[in-house]
């Protein structure tokens, strides 16, 4: 029987980084990698595909690459079967490996509803991460003028916008008021709405799919009120669930929700296996509720945390909750969020202060490429912490975003973020003196101070 | 005579900034700003008048349209006295305000070593933030081949680039060994110099100007090596100093740098008088020294500490001293760094660990536009807190250099920076994979853990 100090199960982002960060950590131990398919996608990489990258072959993760410079064993195969008791795995083809400690990474997979008719149809797609499956549909999609994609979350609005910048019609809808419902509030999510309208995209909001109808393939999508459209394609970006059919099965403990339990070590109840990545639990980092937030950049930094106490809690680190901290782009414009949005903070009844500042990316304003660059923050209005920022801007946006994000895990509150020192630049950045998170944090200084009259 | 509760000397950013911030704190009291021209110029965007930008005019800092929306009475003219008994300020045109708190925002102005022969020649320029001699001196270049450039900071940098941009035949004399010196650490520099030269600037460092030579006008640069330049035009971008002569004058506390004296509320020795931005005293942030850091960026800072605490310290907050955060850009490469240097550090006695690493900024490393990103984390040695950073990319490359200065701010460990979550996105920024931010301190995490062994 083949034997490693730890095994990994999954070779997207979560497993890769935990064998590179816990190799790093452990240099004396054997690590194994188990994937299931050569060629891995760069996950956030995949709507790319449809549009800017000529191929899916130009969106490969370099996992082997990573792995023989980390001095981690790679091998392509399934492991179908888990023996928590006596640390064993056993892959498809057969093999059993012995373990002292395991990693499951098995991420998650495309959710389409139940009650949903004509799903089976041909030209009717779902996203999984799967170069052989994207291949053939971005071959059958080639010949299909009229693609509708249903659900406006990230992954639907970056599909829509590549499908369209490719040549095809393309409608969005959106059973929600507004594209990308969960992650901007609505003024916010609006404006990005336009911009994804004015490129050529159409969108419906506040209806969502009853059924994709075709004798065979698709041919139409019929929606709530029944209004029918068009289609030659249908693509379901409808969510993810995930990938826990093999840790059930191996009585390893699931929530109700399908993910798989871990603590803030990200090690699930039997203490020498971890879960990290889309198929472990998470934690909002505010409301400290279980979310479903699937995010690589969320999977990253929990592999971190496994792969760094596996063998001991020699680090006391842990993974403080996910801020959902993620950014899009459409052309030339960038977009992010992080942390809690006001309507969500509301739902939670957390009581929040907003402020909001527009002014523009570079300075002067006559700086070739300036954008309009608007800062929204949330901030929680008896302590003043910052809880949530949104941003809408030139492709500068995903790293302010993170400016942000920052701000947040530091828990800063609005006063300590109004002096704090930010670099700026004519051709980077907004001006020193109208620099729009700044803005934002004065606004709500000047509400607080308000309050408190 | 007039009586304001707060008068402001300056109307760049420090000015413009304590005004804003001051009226939005205590809308109830008067303010007046005092600025010696009408149009304030972008201070930034100065070396973009010679290049990017069509004319000065397209530089000018909406300070009137600002002071109005605020609120806050704007005057053209000149304090050319303080009486810090009496509070009151007179003004060139004779007029006599009377205030209750003084903010100082004089700035600075280009420094000349006394040493330095020629450089009363026709066509030997400095660079103020003066519209009138800047559009002269535009005007005057624009027929002249031969640039000489002396001085590698960032503005001599700039300049270099965008005089080649708008075609003369640029040469930059640095006497340090790389440009950029006291930015930069020699290996991140060296790389910047390449992209500089590649783009056509002559570049020589190791070697200073000894004198400007010629008959009525600049004809000739003499090194210190005694090589000699051709120059149609020279331009000496060899520092400025604080522009505190009125200060002086009025008996207002002065150091022996020059800089007014002020506590970490931005006020001086006197209760009522403040003083803000590059006319006033600065500590560094990590080794609580004097400096003479000048940059807008910090100048906003302080102002808004100033502004906020004008009638009392109603809200505690002080200015943690510098920490030297800038960033620049040559074309499509953006560069910023942040706290201390390696360098520095070593001059200091403080001990540390760094971290570099090179990957590129979009992900797959296939979207259009990527471009390599490097970065590199200084960290002290014994409590593992990131005390700088400095970053080599795209144009995403100021705001990284801001999620590195909120880091520094926070006095985050790199372990806390390790498990931190990054929003990223293909268009936007590195593999949550391959931050190089987050990789860089893995460098420096595995080190630290080595030397513990």
């Amino acid at each position: 029987m083949k034997k490693t100090d730890v095994l990994i199960i999954g070779g997207s982002a979560a497993g890769m980084v935990a064998a590179i960060t816990g190799k790093n950590s452990w240099p004396e131990k054997s690590f194994t990698l188990v994937k299931k398919q050569k060629d891995v996608m760069v996950p956030c990489g995949i709507p790319y595909i449809f549009g800017t990258l000529d191929s899916s072959q130009l969106n490969i993760m370099p996992v082997d690459n990573m792995m023989d410079k980390a001095g981690v064993e790679s091998i392509v195969d399934e492991v179908i079967a888990i023996d928590k008791d006596n640390k064993t795995a056993t892959l498809q083809g057969g093999e059993v490996i012995a373990f002292d400690k395991l990693v499951i990474g098995t991420g998650s997979v495309p959710a389409v509803p139940r009650w949903l008719k004509g799903s089976e149809l041909d030209n009717v797609f779902v996203i999984p991460k799967d170069k052989t499956y994207l291949d053939t549909m971005k071959k059958k999609l080639n010949g299909l003028k009229k693609v509708v994609v249903i659900g406006a979350g990230f992954i639907g609005v970056e599909f829509a916008d590549e499908l369209n910048k490719s040549g095809h019609e393309v409608t969005l809808v959106e059973k929600e008021c507004c594209i990308l419902y969960s992650a901007f509030d609505e003024e916010v999510a609006g404006r990005i709405g336009e911009i994804l309208a004015a490129r050529g995209v159409n969108i419906i909001t506040g209806n969502g799919i009853k059924e994709v109808a075709g004798s065979g393939k698709a041919e139409k999508v019929i929606l709530e009120n029944g209004d029918v459209l068009e289609a030659d394609a249908v693509i379901l970006s409808m969510g993810y669930r995930p990938n826990t059919e093999l840790a059930k099965k191996s009585g390893i403990d699931v929530d109700a929700d399908g993910f798989i339990e871990v603590d803030e070590y990200m090690r699930t109840h039997h203490k020498d296996i971890f879960a990290t990545g889309d198929c472990a639990q998470k934690r909002d980092f505010i409301t400290r509720k279980r979310v479903p937030t699937m995010l690589a950049s969320t999977a990253c930094a929990e592999a971190r945390v496994a792969g760094m106490n596996l063998f001991n809690i020699h680090v006391v680190k842990t993974f403080s909750g996910t801020i959902s901290i993620y950014s899009t782009a459409l052309g030339e414009y960038g977009f992010g969020t992080a942390g809690i949005i006001e309507r969500r903070a509301l739902e939670e009844d957390i009581a929040v202060i907003t402020g909001t500042f527009e002014g523009v990316d570079r300075h002067p304003g006559n700086m070739p490429d300036t954008k309009k660059q608007m800062v929204k923050l949330i901030v929680a209005k008896y302590s003043g912490v910052i809880i949530g920022g949104e941003v809408i801007g030139g492709l500068s946006a995903g790293e302010l975003t993170n400016v942000i994000g920052l701000a947040i895990e530091n828990r800063m509150s609005v006063n300590s973020l109004l002096i704090s020192q930010i670099g700026t630049h004519p051709c980077l950045t907004a001006s020193p003196a109208a620099y729009p998170l700044i803005k934002a944090a004065e606004v709500v200084a000047t509400k607080l101070r308000n309050l408190n009259k």
